[in-house]
């Protein structure tokens, strides 16, 4: 007769610099954030653990905060998690918080919210402090044209324009509650985008377009055109994903 | 009969990450700042020429604008010199201006006044997005302790207790002009140390002391007895390098 033993389920929340990795999502041939916390777990808990992200960040995105998931036997106390994580971890990853939840709970499926955030340093010269967090766009930009532009992108709509070609998903409506921009007096430009959730590169492909509309290559309406073309080839430039940060997830 | 060519003399403000670099000054065996811009420079006037900084920085500290000078016959606009520099710099270092001076200017000499700022991120957990560029302090620290305890620092006097005892220069007084310590809402803790000029290390090792005033090691009063001493093994630790910024030279 064996005694099971009780599966722990926890829910930790998780910052990295996207910038050495290929991406939170494990991977052949390229060392991920996903991988990275497994091989810590691994020799925390002494047992093969699999992790669940709330979602995926391309190969180069931060993350503020991003979370997992994962089932084990080990019972520890919850702000113990964190430090036992932070002595694997290398320093561009740290688990910020770590507390045991309901075994209903799944990072990934009991998303309600994300958001994320994209850095632009706006200045004629490059800033060396912020180059691995930001895109230098040295040209002049119309924010009220930007804002403008990103209004016609907030609501319900069919995504397909703004969606790697790559992506494999059938459905590409997508919910975007919030865009908001704001400069601040440094040079940075901060784009906020909020909603339950996004496509393959998405976000990068509107910070791209919102740009180019900035630097007068598109109008605002013709945001509404490249829309209704759901075709990604009429929307503007992929921004590059060091500007990109994960900021928040909400369950 | 030759043509005496004309020599012009050239200001430069130059930006920095000083995170892979062994100093600004020449050094056998490291890489530094002033061997990056002297090698540019080689490939842009086509002859080995010296440039003269505002001073040194140690290994690993960073410049948000540092000066320097250096003489040529080659005459271009003064906007297009940054440009000339940027094309052959590392994206860790970026030339901001430069302007034509008369042949008296000295980067070195002529300084009026220096300003360093030190970062600190004051949180129980790192933030990986400024590790590069703070040293992170986990402990909670007494800010009104750490203004009071600054407050003996500034003025003259000899510094000798907060210098590194592989100093060679003989005259140990210097003036501070200001020491102020300014806390954000995001965590952050900023150092700012004007003066005249400083000793070797003695802005890291003011800072390591009035972190350790913060976290009640020394009391404020320690501050003048340390000062008294003239002894360096009286004073606290010498903050690491990679929170501190040279970020504005006078003249």
């Amino acid at each position: 007769m064996s005694m099971a033993k009780t599966l722990h389920k926890i829910k930790c929340k998780v910052s990295y610099d996207g910038g050495a990795y290929g991406g939170f999502q494990l991977q052949e041939n390229v060392v991920t954030i996903q991988q990275m916390l497994e091989e810590a777990l691994l020799s925390i808990v002494k047992e093969p653990t699999r992790i669940y992200g709330s979602g995926r960040t391309d190969a180069g995105v931060h993350a503020k905060e991003q979370v997992f998931h994962f089932h084990t036997t080990i019972q520890i106390p919850e702000d113990r998690w964190p430090l036992a994580f932070n002595k694997k971890l290398p320093e561009d990853i740290v688990v910020l918080e770590a507390a045991y939840v309901p075994d209903h709970f799944h990072a990934r499926f009991d998303v309600v919210e994300k958001t994320y955030r994209y850095c632009l340093w706006n200045h004629r010269l490059p800033n060396i402090f912020k180059r691995r967090y930001s895109w230098h766009v040295p040209y002049s930009l119309d924010i009220g044209a930007m804002r403008q532009a990103a209004s016609f992108l907030i609501g319900e709509h069919d995504f397909t324009s703004f969606c790697s070609s790559k992506a494999v998903v059938e459905d590409k409506v997508r919910h975007v509650y919030e865009i908001s921009i704001e400069e601040e007096e440094s040079g940075e430009i901060w784009l906020t985008f909020r909603g339950k959730g996004f496509l393959y590169n998405m976000v990068r492909i509107m910070v791209g377009t919102l740009v180019q509309v900035g630097s007068g290559k598109y109008s605002c309406e013709a945001v509404k055109d490249i829309l209704d073309a759901k075709d990604r080839h009429q929307a503007g430039v992929t921004a590059p994903a060091q500007g990109l940060f994960l900021w928040n997830v909400k369950y």
